[in-house]
């Protein structure tokens, strides 16, 4: 059961201008440690690096989340419509609420390293433990499972499903809105209360009103224009391998038996791929931040120089290229090495066609639900099927390949690269 | 000659935030009479009576053309381009500000009534006996002739015509911020200081650097939106299609000599189709809205229901249907003389592929100059070639053919019209 | 009885990105001739001059009060606030709808010269054979009364009055941010949504929570801006009153029997002082446009100069001075008649003091009902007793007296204007 | 001798929209650790916990005071003023970048237990053997030493030292817009545009020409709106009270030799007092929240207790009284001991008069420049010496003092605490 608080609560936010509060058991959430912690973990990694705005927290982002899923189904709800499963209403702000709730600090270079995974984490959090769990379990102890059923998309309802993850969810809706408004890219924003007025509960799919459909290419343009313009820019690509290999470099270390000046709780657990849920918890952005300063003063000179890169932002610089073979990336790992640089932390090649590209294409149906137009005869299509420019969007748009590498480290490079890498990385001149 | 002004001045403008003036030429030609009286034609027509808050005017939309083009040069200067010819700065500010100088009164219905022509009465009015005229002749004497060329495309420079008719123009670049700000369509907007950073001049050309393809895709984007938002909007068609009866009407019936009650100076000449100099500065929209006003009493029927529909906003209803043929429309039209009405005044038919659909285009380079993209080999290329979804802007997208009819004189027209007409018209319950 | 529309209408507006319509009285309210004929009357009469922006209508406003009486009712009603009388809603929408229909033309200027009443008109319009009486009457048969009190402020309850007009109202709210979103000057602009959270009926008024005091100094303040930086800026002021001074040479052309060669229908009402209904609504602001180009051509010098002046934006210059007395005022006078020149037209003098300054003074609680605070231990007490800002912002701040003459008439008036008086013209070099 | 940079480079900002670097010297120090440490300092200390999206750092507003001055300068410079001494520029951004360079974690918490001095830090830091030291150095051998002296207030032009610390200066400017856009308070911005436009040199003083005066008293609103609603919001207040509670028991069992479980490096040198340069670098926000953590498993009761309170968002309540005197606080205090909490660490009154109140005031000129109208006479006057406003801005205007308490602790406290108590801190039922 969910009880009205007593007075509807508030929190200013400057992408929602209001977050409305009315329920005790979200009010509750709120004040677990474990959502807390979220004000811990940044939203969008190290891409403050480039965009010097973007330190917003999971924390803002989730409370976003919760606030349009509240917004459209107050909308649902406001319009009477019958297709709606009005008793779905708690477990929807709920699983909107803590959706993001397992993510640990800069996921995608830790996620990568260890293999941990943030929404296996979230059910462990949901189902385990915690404050978290308790709330929900005193609402209706079934909540705890149909909540970590929405967010691991095996709940029965696509239509609940579908509101938390699907490609016109609340999730993107705000993280695409908030991004935007904190890196000042103003031109990934699009019109929330205009997507809201086209989409409908029908027959167990949230679906767009054919009216609508160049609101839906509205939004999916601007989501087009975040990823090529913040999500994939090359600087916080940087700034994630360098990342990525600080923690790679820490694991061998470890495995190695390095003998670590700083070395404590949840990072043993974490270098021995086993943490517990304490652990978990504990590792925060700000240990991570923390971490990384100690190991600048690390013996190990790769350890120690990769996390001062990290920490003053010496990253590697990029070059990019048309095309790129497996003979190139072999050709430079010798060229490094006979320069004395180690490839395996000092070089990273972006393929184009491996970024996580989360654009929208029909085809994904499988990965995440797509986007229903209701026809003017009533009837679903993919919405696709009837727009080229939703079509066009999905595609890889002229794109280059990046190399990243410490530059001045190669600055004197003429004995070990050959005048055409050279010439490619740019160093020629 | 160019005089700077002892001290610049400034126009508050929402769109742009201040509009700067420093040359004295431009100050002098804002103060003219001919430009003033673009106060009193709306920039948008009958917009107005779709989106509520469209009512601004060409002058405030021509001091937004001047202001952009002032910051491309001025952008263009600072950095020294040595592309940029320096001396063809004030030709480029008056033909900003000039460009819609010739633009009458609602020119979309009056223009294809009367065959008259905007863009040829601004040149008249540049090149005639005007204030406008002794303001550039003071300056330069030659300046009238170049900036009538500018503005009918013919001048020797495409760069120089480029930046006031191209693709990528101050003037569309200005009309798509402002209609959008004061429609409220805020997905209508794009991010003018980008597009600002990404454009130079080169060889004789402005183009896109290649890095600035996406601001580009931005751009364009915004300018559907709004074609298939605002331009287009049935509505404001409706109220299009209803004034333009009007004027067919009155043209009709001055050819069969009906005693008008009123009809007085300028609008003897556009019925008669030669209008001096002094006529085309008198006919603002306030001439029109009242003549309207006096019209919805004149004597013949048709002519004072059509008035009276523009005047209080009851305009015809329409029915959207994807396929259409002549024979319907002839079924059309002789069901409505069956019922009485006379089709020629009380049905239009908007086939999809003859809207007047502004939206780039790659091969329409003889009216337009299209958008090069300076590739990384320092090669012009036509943007669309490098942009999937620059090409897709280009088609018609799933719309539909609109038929618009008085709905109201049709409701019990059951005897006149066939039950599929009926459907058709959505009049069959 | 009210009925709800089938669908709820929608209407896009800038301000307040959407007005939503429920009821089909307001709907058709909204449509009627009455209504439409406000898209034909400025909201800020000649501000335009100054701020090219402000070009916007008092159909937008009035749509825009009616909104945010919608809002604030809505609230009323989700909070289930006892102190509100439910009943009253729909008598609420329709005055605030309807409080501005009886404006006619540039009201300030017209007003002043031929005492007519925009409130008084209204009532007439509501209470007499027109179609708004008539939707109203359908609805309820004692609508139009009620409404018609209610603007005229002698409803029996002062929280609907209120509503509408008072110091805090929705017609106030509306405007300030209307006219600082259409002149751009964003710093009259404050948070709608955080006084919508502040206020609260309480035993018959409309009150402010204590913890809501600072929202209400930043409207207020607010407001300030506006009156000094936008609604007394002295470019207005000298277009408003070169437009009296127009109206007052026609009236006195008229009573002296000058044959004009342009005078008809409304016009002869207006310059008789009587005017039927059908006059009135004829009267927009299209028709006085049109007149005054006309005028400009009547043979009487005065009448065609003052209207060329207006039609071409050749105002009147401006001193600003400290002190002034009445002495200056008579020797001005001289010197211009002996210059030739009728002071009577073409000399205006603005004392500050009689500036219509209508911001929040404690005091006035005769013309409009004040702001009351609900304090801690809930006692009202009338705001500026709490608030040294808003005790401050009554007065008159360092502000000067404004002289308003032609300058280019008097720029060789060494002959009949003494040193003393050039300098206080500024025309002494 | 400062270089320009070969090509401008920008910075992508949500508040100036961009952020354009010149001179090589100002990159230079960009990249400094110094510069970059301020990425790991929070602009806004705890007010994440009361407004959710204050999450910005003092590197983002470092970057944007650089911006204000410099386009103060370039207007300046465009304007061409005498009075403005050209050879100052790069000293001016110079500073103006680093004034905040000495900032540690929570500086307002942290500084009031260890008398730490973030403006003294600054100077060590512009003028000791670091990054910043060497690139300022390379520019001009002087520059060291004059930055410091312009940040220390004792430069000898005041032009220069009162852009960088005035009552108008570029620091207030960005961080009001910058608080405002990242707490989404918007009723605390202002129109930068138009401050820079009134604002100009004059015999050695920034001064407001006279027509300003309404812009800057918009400007002083804005910023009592954010000191009351922002600042001094009694949620923030409670969670620094708790972090300087926090220090204060870290220092007092340091001093009674507690055994920590964790103490590392620069803990050591905050407890005793006495932080090297490089300690002083590593004490980031990451550090002190680390810390906190830690320390909320240390065994000694309060500190964990505390330290848990400021990690999960478990803060003091408070209560708001009218009047409060040494009486209340001794008996509260008592009453705390006999319930067995310790009012060192549980109770805090926060004294309306004590509040650090930085609104302008006329008198406080020791402390920071004044503002000076230029009159129409063309002499300097104090601008509240005009304004009305700006002098009702400088009280305090019917706030309140508030106790701060752990309310859960004290829910059953009848036995410890008088009814007047108990109805005082509204525990009362």
């Amino acid at each position: 059961m969910t009880r009205q608080l007593m007075e509807e609560k508030v929190f200013k936010d400057p992408v929602h201008k209001y977050i409305y509060v009315q329920d005790e058991t979200i009010w509750n959430l709120i004040n677990t440690k474990e959502f807390q912690r979220l004000r811990r973990v940044r939203q969008l990694g190290t891409s403050f690096m480039t965009f010097h705005g973007a330190e917003h927290s999971r924390f803002s982002h989730s409370l976003g989340v919760y606030e349009v899923a509240r917004r459209i189904i107050s909308q649902f709800e406001r319009n009477g419509y019958a297709d709606w499963p009005k008793e779905e209403r708690l477990l929807c702000l709920c699983s909107a609420l803590l959706h993001d709730i397992g993510h640990g600090p800069f996921s995608h270079s830790v996620e990568s390293v260890f293999g941990t995974d943030h929404e296996e984490w979230t059910c462990k959090l949901v189902l385990g433990d915690t404050e978290v769990n308790r709330v929900l379990t005193e609402a209706d102890p079934e909540l705890p499972k149909k909540v970590s059923d929405v967010i691991c998309k095996s709940y029965g309802k696509e239509i609940v499903v579908g509101l938390i993850s699907s490609q016109l969810d609340a999730d993107r809706m705000d993280y695409l809105l908030r991004d935007a408004y904190y890196t000042g890219v103003h031109y990934g924003t699009f019109d929330l209360e205009r997507i809201l007025r086209v989409i409908r509960p029908h027959k167990g799919h949230i679906v767009v009103k054919e009216s609508g459909m160049h609101a839906v290419e509205d939004y999916l343009m601007s989501r087009y224009q975040m990823y090529w313009q913040v999500y994939f820019h090359p600087v916080t690509r940087s700034s994630e391998i360098i990342l990525r290999k600080v923690f790679e470099r820490a694991k061998r270390l470890y495995e190695d038996k390095h003998e670590y000046q700083f070395l404590m709780g949840p990072l043993v657990g974490l270098l021995e791929n086993k943490m517990t849920t304490e652990d978990y918890l504990m590792l925060d952005e700000s240990y991570v931040q923390m971490t990384i300063m100690q190991w600048s003063k690390e013996k190990d000179g790769i350890l120690s120089d990769l996390c001062s890169r990290f920490l003053n932002r010496r990253l590697f610089k990029y070059a990019a290229v048309d095309e790129i073979d497996g003979m190139l990336e072999s050709e430079l790992r010798q060229g490094m090495r006979a320069c004395g640089i180690d490839p395996d932390y000092y070089l990273e090649i972006d393929y184009l066609t491996e970024l996580p590209y989360d654009v929208y294409r029909a085809g994904n149906e499988e990965e995440s639900l797509p986007i229903w137009l209701l026809d003017g005869k009533h009837e679903l299509v993919e919405i696709s099927r009837k727009s080229d420019i939703i079509r066009s969007i999905g595609g890889i748009h002229g794109g280059k390949h990046h190399i990243y590498f410490p530059a001045e480290l190669l600055s004197h490079a003429e004995q070990c690269l050959s005048p055409a890498l050279l010439r490619t990385l740019g160093l020629d001149g």
